[in-house]
């Protein structure tokens, strides 16, 4: 499952510290391209596939695709605020609408009217309406500048171009996007639109059908799909007249070109190799070995009762699917294939910079630069990534963010907009507010173990004797001080959160919630872990990625991409098989298939209704298909379209070749999987009787 | 901790299959090796310390010293066959002994009289009685051999030579050892003794003082130790008066020369570049994320009652402590200065035998030969590690281990011993035999978590279409099959393993019992895994190996230690201090120390005897040391002996900068660490007040 699960604004943070150079391959091959809708290779397609994507075209792809802003993509199916994205992208909304008497996870969700759609407590639509390239501002502003002072010019000068951008209204959001990492900005105005419903979700057993085994797999046979519904202003269904894609008639076949617009999360085709290496050898293995521990014990917590499993459910998806994408990345950087192509990549472009003495004195060694960032950051990594990035408390617990948000927001929201966190800033925190004021369940016995796991994680990272190792732990145990956070707090009551957030500094001040305390406790060092990188390596990484990207334009021109950013963008390819293991993949299943691979046992059951429904559905109805686009997590949900800009499918994933596409990508067997428009037609007619929205989509 | 736990007859196999080349660094430097009692430095060690030992000396400690078969070292300590060894080594013993009314592990265990010492149900003690060389006999055999040829007659050799050396006799033990991994062949020929008993064993929290977060780290305050008695075959306990080690009466002081005798498990230290680059990039992370989902797994069992913990912990420890000490492996390979190295000695090596045509004529490439058949390892790995080896049903399912150990031995048994499986051989099997019979307890509860969590691995690696996968699975999930397997088996029953055992094949054909018949479904792939990785991997890196090892001794002459193989050594050393993030970490600790380091909270909690016994302690008595010794896991419990072969300490462990030791000795950095003979004598008679035990060791 190709998403992008972590909260976008810490873990963006995170991905810039250790991704570095986000920068495209010199010249992107045949249907290679994550494009931005501002530079789109239109006569490369037309030179390609006969077909010229227009400047009407691409912008009416642009308003009709959405992107969730929890990290995936969507699109617009309907004139009345349809959206169409995948089951596992709505699973926290549909975990968020159940209980323990009604598990939509398992037996699904269906609006038979209007009024019964579920509100999503945090999910959260954007819609791309405006690009601005405000590069040179941004350049003028961090001009001569370095570490600390780089990385607060940078801060200041992005927050006051998103707060005029915004105009303070909290239904536009506006992001300042480090292009080429550095070597171009461009600021992006969306619609913001915070209410958004559930309209239908298909069980989990054939949305994931195959589960972790199958999942980036290819012959596959999943329905991975949800609708959802944004709601205007005024409780009613949003028009989108005249920005949707509708149902395509029929579904695309093998050579058909096809289109994806979705918001591709984060590669690294072109990190510098002493990136690649520190990712290989440190960061892949110990964020692997991370996330197993969690899931096996998530796995025996889920063993241990079916409210358990229920309550667990979404963050054992979320940690396996991370891990099989992890893990695939790490077997392709093992592989010296693919460090050798870069080492000479690398020696190439700085041959041409060293034979110029322009561009020698202009960038100098950049590659030494992030060299040396990167030795800075194997020194502080471990601080960083277990108090502030992907291996903290935030990356599990619930409770845990509630109160980091609450306390973080009470101190940086008394700060002028330019000096705070940038996730605090005007223009980005009703992100967090409205997770904050959500009334999302919490499950005290499960955040009872993330907790606990957390803690033991922290104590083994940074050793009994690390200082705040002994101000956390003092005489106690993890068990105890998990115990005494979790049943003390009262965090999980949004009417809490609300006033803590309103009453500011002094309400967090006064509060005796453990949680608060806790999150107090730690957040002198997290913060500093976090400045230190911000300033030590981030910083140092963007401005070297941004001379080596200059030099890019300067030996390549703007024939290249920039690296995936989770924000929209556009892909183009065919229809395709491949080869594996000496065989032939066709480029589609069909629906009669699933009969033939269901056992009846977990992961591979399938659920009564489609028991059923057997006999109803055509069996050679194609179901899940394959094409050449270029696409990573955070795509899923991508509408797939024709020429006509009419939907022919629904990315959901990709198959286990392209997990090597966070570094590159290779157009013989990197394949984007997608369920057919054909069998979402025929599942919602035959299989579940959804009268209602068959007819809104146009199918009958 | 260090220890070499898992079953020595497999993973000596499986050693044999990734360790490939095990072979001494070319001249060793200062206090390293681990040298064999027929090749001791004598004169070196003369040279640097001025003491020289003699035949008879050697002799006296080679005697003393045990080797613990299921994976640790020890040392007679009485004229009565009183053992002392590591708590960590005899934990399965207490833990056996205990129940859930008397947990022996956190209470700790006591025999205030003889007749209350407790018969360990799976104790194997060996003493080595006799070294031979056979060399000459094994090359014969095997000459001009390849493949599965190679490993036929070397099997049937070994078989033969093992066989004649016992005489038939389950109280003789005969290993022909591969040292200089094909360099050289000795015959050890041991005393075999298995009625072994508990004598005594202090609480956990003091054994293990500061759990896993100090493991492997020092300055450290842990009392690791257990007393067991070796009795005779008329139930008296052995009379060792002629071979064992009194207590010194003071304790060792910084700069002295000690010396220790134990079973050091397995070194790579001249693994071929191309094999250690397959362990950094693949052996040791794939292991590493299987140890740490099973800790996951097992965290979250113990943490759901009282008896879970109890019945888990000792499988627990033993996958935390793996885990610790791989992962600094990794750590070591990752660090490019080793490989590195390896890559300069190894191009040396080349160079010599390339300048020399007689040579070249001998040997050929030998590193081209390894290379090769580590990437046909890279092809069946997978297979061979879950069904057969380090990451299959038989590391960590105690029932599933029976249920193999019976089918296998029914029908290799029936083959002329020279054709069977090395563990199944006249010579290796009352090894087996003993843990078949033994009456140590079932958790089934445990088992059902174990056995779910590997039928989960087993798909996850092979995938779901694998035709083994398939037949195991059938319509059935993980979660079924282990209930099924678990909840039909009566393999629990020592009585029912007994009747299976005398059965044989009819009784195995004619068994119900779900488990065997289990074990016989996935039997021929995992048989045919093994047989292809023993004939195209193990068969070529040991005759290349020991081309490679020839060589070197042309070179270098015998002045080198062949690597770890599990069997005794001896190894000098000093107690020594040394430099650690730029501070003088002092060479011992002291029991007063202890009582600081304490937090109350586990898994620094003193047991209540010790907080009892404060005032009593002398506080500035040494509690553990460090010395440079070169020691690797197995080498737990090992005596530290002074010039007079008098116990001055035991080891119990190594420092992290140790962990490097599987592939290099840095004698700067590196330390034993080792509990010292007169915090023995304090905490028996002050905190313990076990008179008898006392007495026995002559401390007043």
């Amino acid at each position: 499952m190709r998403d992008f699960l972590k909260g976008a604004p810490l873990s963006a943070l995170a991905a810039g510290a250790l991704a570095g150079l986000l920068l495209a391959p010199t010249v992107a091959g045949a249907d290679e391209g994550m494009w931005t809708f501002n530079n789109f290779p239109s006569a490369k397609v037309k030179q390609a596939y006969g077909f010229s994507p227009d400047p009407k075209w691409l912008e009416r792809v642009q308003l009709a695709s959405v992107r969730l802003a929890r990290g995936c993509s969507g699109a617009f199916v309907s004139a009345s605020g349809l959206i169409q994205t995948n089951h596992h992208c709505a699973r926290a909304c549909i975990q968020q609408v159940s209980s323990a008497d009604h598990n939509h996870i398992k037996d699904g969700f269906y609006a038979v009217d209007l009024k019964d759609e579920a509100k999503c407590p945090d999910m959260e639509v954007n819609q791309l309406v405006q690009i601005t390239d405000v590069t040179q501002r941004v350049n003028a502003a961090t001009a001569g500048k370095e570490g600390d002072a780089f990385s607060a010019a940078q801060k200041e000068v992005q927050a006051a171009i998103q707060k005029e951008c915004t105009g303070g209204a909290d239904d536009i959001r506006c992001d300042v996007v480090e292009l080429y990492h550095g070597g171009a900005y461009n600021l992006y105005k969306y619609h913001r639109y915070q209410d958004v419903r559930l309209v239908f979700a298909p069980e989990e057993d054939i949305a994931f059908f195959g589960g972790d085994p199958d999942n980036f797999e290819f012959p596959r046979y999943d329905l991975d799909v949800s609708y959802v519904r944004v709601y205007d202003k005024d409780g009613k269904p949003l028009n989108t007249k005249a920005t949707y894609f509708p149902y395509a008639s029929r579904d695309a076949n093998e050579g058909d070109l096809v289109f994806t617009s979705g918001n591709p999360g984060r590669t690294e085709r072109l990190d510098t190799v002493a990136e690649l290496e520190y990712d290989r050898d440190h960061t892949l293995p110990d964020r692997l070995l991370y996330l197993t521990e969690l899931r096996g014990i998530l796995l025996q917590f889920t063993a241990q009762g079916e409210e358990n499993a229920r309550t667990a459910r979404t963050k054992l998806f979320s940690i396996e699917n991370s891990y099989k994408a992890l893990y695939g990345q790490f077997q392709t950087l093992v592989d010296p294939a693919l460090l050798n192509a870069k080492r000479k990549e690398e020696a190439e472009l700085k041959a041409i910079i060293a034979a110029d003495p322009a561009l020698t004195q202009q960038y100098g060694d950049p590659w030494a630069a992030i060299a040396k960032s990167v030795e800075h950051y194997a020194v502080v990594s471990k601080r960083y990534e277990v108090l502030e990035a992907g291996r903290s408390f935030t990356s599990q617990s619930d409770l845990f963010t509630f109160a980091r948000n609450l306390v973080r927001a009470a101190s940086e929201r008394t700060l002028p907009d330019g000096k705070r966190l940038r996730e605090y800033t005007d223009a980005n925190f009703p992100f967090i507010r409205q997770r904050l004021l959500s009334n999302s369940p919490v499950y005290p016995e499960l955040e009872r173990v993330l907790i606990r796991a957390q803690l033991v994680y922290l104590q083994r990272q940074l050793g009994p004797d690390d200082p705040l190792v002994r101000k956390v732990f003092g005489s106690r145990s993890a068990e105890q001080i998990a115990d005494e956070l979790v049943k003390g707090s009262t965090l999980g009551d949004p009417a809490e959160r609300k006033r803590l957030l309103e009453g500011g500094e002094a309400a967090i001040a006064a509060s005796a919630d453990p949680l608060i305390k806790f999150a107090k406790l730690i957040d002198a060092d997290a913060l500093a872990a976090r400045r230190d990188v911000e300033a030590n390596v981030a910083a140092v990484q963007q401005k070297n990625a941004g001379y080596i990207a200059q030099a890019m334009f300067k030996v390549h021109g703007t024939s290249i991409y920039p690296d995936a950013t989770f924000s929209p963008r556009v892909s183009y390819g065919t229809v395709k098989g491949y080869e594996q293991n000496g065989q032939h993949v066709a480029p589609f299943t069909t629906m009669g298939g699933t009969f033939e691979r269901a056992t009846g046992a977990f992961p591979f059951a399938l659920p009564d209704s489609w028991l059923k429904a057997k006999d109803a559905i055509n069996p050679s109805q194609k179901f899940d298909m394959v094409s050449t686009n270029d696409i990573i997590g955070g795509n899923s949900g991508s509408p797939v379209i024709n020429k006509d800009a009419e939907v022919v499918g629904l990315i959901f994933d990709g198959n286990i070749q392209s997990l090597g596409g966070d570094f590159g990508y290779d157009g013989s067997v990197n394949r984007a999987v997608w369920v057919s428009v054909g069998a979402l037609k025929e599942a919602l007619a035959k299989v579940y009787h959804a009268n209602r929205l068959s007819k809104e989509l146009g199918a009958h």
